[in-house]
C-alpha cells in the first residue's frame, strides 16, 4: 500500500506537517477547521495529517505547559549516577518514585544515569538530593545546579528546517 | 489586597488548581465548561483560575507535544561545554542557531553549559558535536549519547504532590 | 505591624547598619555609647539597632578572633569526601568530633563534604587525615593543603557596599 | 632571657590562656577584672596573658560575627581556580575587588586557589561567578554550592583540648 | 526487484552464508569448488554468495593477518587526544601520515579521536607520541599502554550467533 | 646456525619480505608462482619466506576480512573497565563469552581493560553494555561510541616504511 | 652547650660542608686524609665534620649506585593508589614484601599512596602490577610507565646552592 | 668471544654479583681484599667482577647518602606536568636549572611530566612550584605533598631475590 511506504519516518514530514504543527505551536487551541483556514487546505487534510501525525506517535497530544519555578520549585538540579552492576532498571523506578525528579536519561560516559530535578530551596534539594543518593544500587554521584536556562526545550528550529527542506 | 498575597509564589496552588491542571495534563483540550462540571465548580471559578495561573506565569499554554525521534531525531545527545571568560552569553547566542540544540543550561561544576541536542544518525551527531565544539568560545567539550530514556520529561508527580499536600 | 515588614530579609540592612557595623569591626570594644557619638545618632537608636541586628541573626556577638597558626596549627588542609549513601548526617556527627576539623560544607560537585582542617606539621595532618578518612561512611577522599591565603576570612567589602547602595 | 623562651609557639599557650579564651569566647565582651574573678586569678594576670597573646599574633581582636545569610547573602559558593603561570597574584588582587569574595587560599592539587564567595540568589551567583572566572589568568573553573553547613567555622574544641592537654 | 529486497541489511546474512564466512575464516585457501564440496551446496550458489557477500560490503577480501609484535613493534599504545575546534579532519590527515598510527576513531567523551599506535621499545613510543602529540589542533592527551591483549580482534562469535539465530 | 641468527626478531624483516607482503595485502589470493614471478624471485625463495614469515608468527594467515557495520552491526563503542583486585583474568573470560565483543586490551592508566564491542543500535548497545558491566569483577565502566573511523585499522604504512628502511 | 644550638637544623650545613659533599659526591671513595688535602683544612676538622654530618641524619652512608635498567629491569612504572579507611599502614607492609616495589610516598591528593617499581618487560609488569594492586585494602589505581627519566634522581643542585649562599 | 655473550643482560648477575652487590650495600666503604675473605673468593674475582659491573652500567659508583629533611629541606612535593606540544625537551631543560627539581620522569597518562622536588616550608614550597609551573611550554599542573615515606628509595629487595633465583 502506498500510504505504508509513507509511514517510513525518514520521509514521514512534509511541508505541510511542518506548518500545521507551527501554526499548532503558534496557536495550540486552534481548531481543526481555523487550521484549514489559515494553512489553505482542505478541512479533511488537516484532520489526516493530524491523525497521521498522531499515529506515527510524532504528536503526542497538547499538554498544558508548565513553569517549575513559577509554580515554587526555583531550583533545577543535574545528577549523573554511577549505578552498581545491573540495578540500572532498579534504579531508575526507584527515581521514578521521587516527585521532584522531572527526568532521567541512561547515557554512555561515566555515569549511568542523568537525571533533572528540582527543588523548593537549598534545604529541598538536599533532601532530593538524598533520596535519589540513597537509592540502592547507586554507587558515586555528581550534582550541579542550574544557574540560569539560555536555552528552554525548544521544537521550533526544527520545524522551520523541515519547512526550508521540504 | 487579598488578591496581592495569594499571588505570593509559597502558597500559589491549591488543591482546585493541582486538579484543573491534572485534569488537563490528562485532557488537555477540555473546554473551560467541561472541566467546571468535570471539578463540580462553576465555569467563572475555573475561567478565573485559568487567568490566575496563566497571570502568575505557571501555565504557558498548550503547545503540541512532539517526539523527535518519531520525527526522524532518533540519537540525543547532552554536551558539557567549558567556556572562556566572559564568553557565556556569545556562546549560548551562538548554539540557538544550530536547529538541533534543544535545551541549553548554565550550571555548576567544571562545564559552563549542558546542552541537549538531538541528530539523525551517526553522522549527523558528528556534524551537530562540531557545529556546538566549533563555536567561538567553547575550549573543552565532553559528550554522551542517550541510549535510552527511562524518565521522559513529566510534572504530574509534583502536581498530585501539590493536591496530597493542600 | 511595620515593625514586622522592615524585619523582611531583603531590606534588612540600610546605610546606618553598615555604619554601625563597619564602626564595630575596626573597632569591636566600641560601647553603644561611643557608637552613637561617633556616628551622630542617638544612644537609643545605636541600641535598636544592636537589637535588631542580633534579634535578625545578623550579629552573632564579637568572639575572639584566633590565630591558628599563631597557636601552633601551621597546617591548613581541605579534603573533599564522598560519603555513602544516607551517611552524611553521621559523617558530619563523626567530623565534629576531630578537634582538628574547622568547617565543614556539604556541597554539589562529586564530594558531599568540603571539610578544612588544620594540623601542627605533616606527621600531624596525615594522623587527622586518617581520622576524617577513617570515619564509617567516607568511599572517598581528595586532600590539599593551603600554601598561602591571599584572602583571609572577610566581611568588610559587603558592608562597604552596603553602605554605597544604601 | 626566660620571656623570650616563652614566646615559642611550640610551648606558647598554657591552660589559663586556653579557659580565657574560651571564657572570651562565651562571652566576648567580659571586660578583665570579671574575666580576673572568673578564672580565680589576679587582674594584673589577665591583662599580662591578653597582651602576650595579642603580641603572638594568637587574638586578633574581636570583631563582630556576622551571619551572612541573614545579610541576604543566601547562597555560599566554592570555586577552584586554575591560574596561567605566574600569574597567581595578579589573580589573587583582582579577587580582592570583587565584594562577594569572602575568602581565597592558595592549595596544592589541580586548582591553584581555592574562592569562597556568596550571592544573593543564582542570578547574582552567575554574576559572581562570571566576574571571578572572567579575571584575566584564570584558565579553568569548579564551582559548586554549599547546600548546607553541618560544622560552621570554630575554634573552640582546639581550645578545649589545650585544656585537657596542658 | 526482489533481488534489491533481500539486500536490505536486516536480512542481509542466512545461515548458509555464515557457515561460508566461518568455513572461510578456518581455513581462507579454500576454492570455492572444495566449500561447496563442504558446505554440500553446488558450486554456483557458493559463488553467488561470496559475490554477495562483496557486492553488499560484508566481505572486503582476504587480506594477510600480520603480528605486529612478531615484525619488531612489540609495544601498543592507545592516545585520547582532544581536538581543537574544527579541526579534527586535519588531525586525522595528519596522523595519518604517521606509520605507527595503526587506527583511528572518533569517540563521544572527553577526547575526540581514540588512537591505536605501536612502537618498537620505549624511546620509540616517546618519538611516536611525540609525533602523534605534536599534530597542529591536538590540545590534550593521555596515553596508555596495553600490557596484555586478552581478546585480540575477532568477528568468529557474531559469524556462530548468526547460524544459532537463523 | 646461520638461518637462527637470522630470525632475531631485530632482523626478521628484509626488504623482499615487505614487498612479497605489500603484494599479498593488495592481492591476497595470488599463487606462490605467481607471486615469483611478480617480485622477479625464484619460487623456491618465496615458498622459503613464507613459510619463515608463518614460522616466525609474522603471518597468521588469511583470514576473510569482514565489515561488521555491513553485518548489521552499525555501532561500535568502547569501554574502559576498572576491574576488582585480582580479578582481571575472571573478567576476561567472562568477556570472550560475550559475542558483541571484539577486542580487549589490559592497559595502563585508571582502567584495567579496554574493550571495543559492536551493535545494531542503542537499544542493542544498552544491552551489550549492561552484559559487559554485569560480568562479576566489574568495578568501574567508561563508555563512549565511534561517532567515525577517519583510519581503519592498517598495517601498509609499516610495510612500506620496511621496504624504505632495508 | 654552643655544640648543641650549631645542630639546629636552620643552619646546619655551612660553606665547607658543602665542599666536602660535593668532593664526596664527586669521587666518593677518597679517604679522609685526601680530603683534608684537598679542601685545604686540617684532617680532624674533615673528620668532625664527617661525624657531624652523620649525627645529624644528613649524611647516611656511600651505599652503591645501582642501574635498574642495567640489571635488567628495563620498565619503570608509577602507580597511585587509593586505599581504604585506616589500613594505609597495612598496604605499605604488603608493598614492602614486593621486590619489585622500590619507592612509596603517601601523598595528598586524591591517591593514598604513590608506588614507584620497575619490571624486567610488560609481562612482568603486568604481573607487578597485579601484586601491587591484589594487595587487600586497595580500592582503585591507576598506573603509569616512564618512557624517559629526563632528570634522574640528584642533590648536587642543592649542594651547589648550599656553597653559594654560605 | 665468550665474554660478550656474558654481557647479555638477561643473564648479567650471577649469585656472586649479587652477594658482592648486598655487601657493599651494607658496608659500602669494604676494599677488595675484605670483600674478597668475606665472600670466600679470591681477590682478582672479586675486583674483575667490580670492573665488569661498572662496566655493564650496574655499578655507578659509591656516591654519599643524603637526607634532604636533614639538609633542612622537610617538604616533598611532586608535580604532574601537561606540555605544550612539542616542548618537553625544553621543559626539561628548564627544570633542570631549578635547584630544589630532584628528579623527573616523562610518563604516559595524562601527564607529560612527574617532578619530584624539595623546599624548605610552605612559603619556600610555593616559590618552587611557581617556578616549575612558570617554565614555558607547562600548560597544566597538578602537585601533592608527601606526608610520609613508607619505603624510601631501596634496591636490596631485588638483589636479594637474585640471590635466591641464581
Amino acid at each position: 500500500m502506498t500510504e505504508g511506504a509513507q509511514d517510513d519516518p525518514l520521509d514521514a514530514l512534509d511541508a505541510l506537517d511542518a506548518r500545521l504543527l507551527l501554526l499548532l505551536t503558534d496557536e495550540p487551541r486552534l481548531g481543526v477547521l481555523e487550521c484549514s483556514r489559515r494553512l489553505g487546505v482542505a478541512r479533511g487534510t488537516v484532520q489526516a495529517r493530524l491523525d497521521r501525525l498522531v499515529r506515527r506517535g510524532v504528536l503526542g497530544g497538547f499538554p498544558p505547559a508548565l513553569d517549575l519555578a513559577a509554580m515554587g520549585y526555583g531550583l533545577t538540579a543535574f545528577a549523573i549516577l554511577e549505578i552498581a552492576q545491573g540495578r540500572r532498571q532498579e534504579v531508575a523506578e526507584r527515581l521514578s518514585a521521587i516527585d521532584e525528579v522531572c527526568e532521567v536519561h541512561a547515557t554512555t560516559g561515566q555515569g549511568d544515569l542523568l537525571v533533572r530535578m528540582v527543588a523548593r530551596n537549598n534545604d529541598d534539594l538536599q533532601r532530593v538530593i538524598d533520596e535519589v543518593v540513597g537509592a540502592d544500587g547507586v554507587q558515586r554521584t555528581s550534582t550541579s545546579i542550574a544557574l540560569s536556562t539560555p536555552i528552554p526545550p525548544r521544537v521550533r528550529p526544527l520545524l522551520e528546517r523541515l519547512l526550508t527542506d521540504s
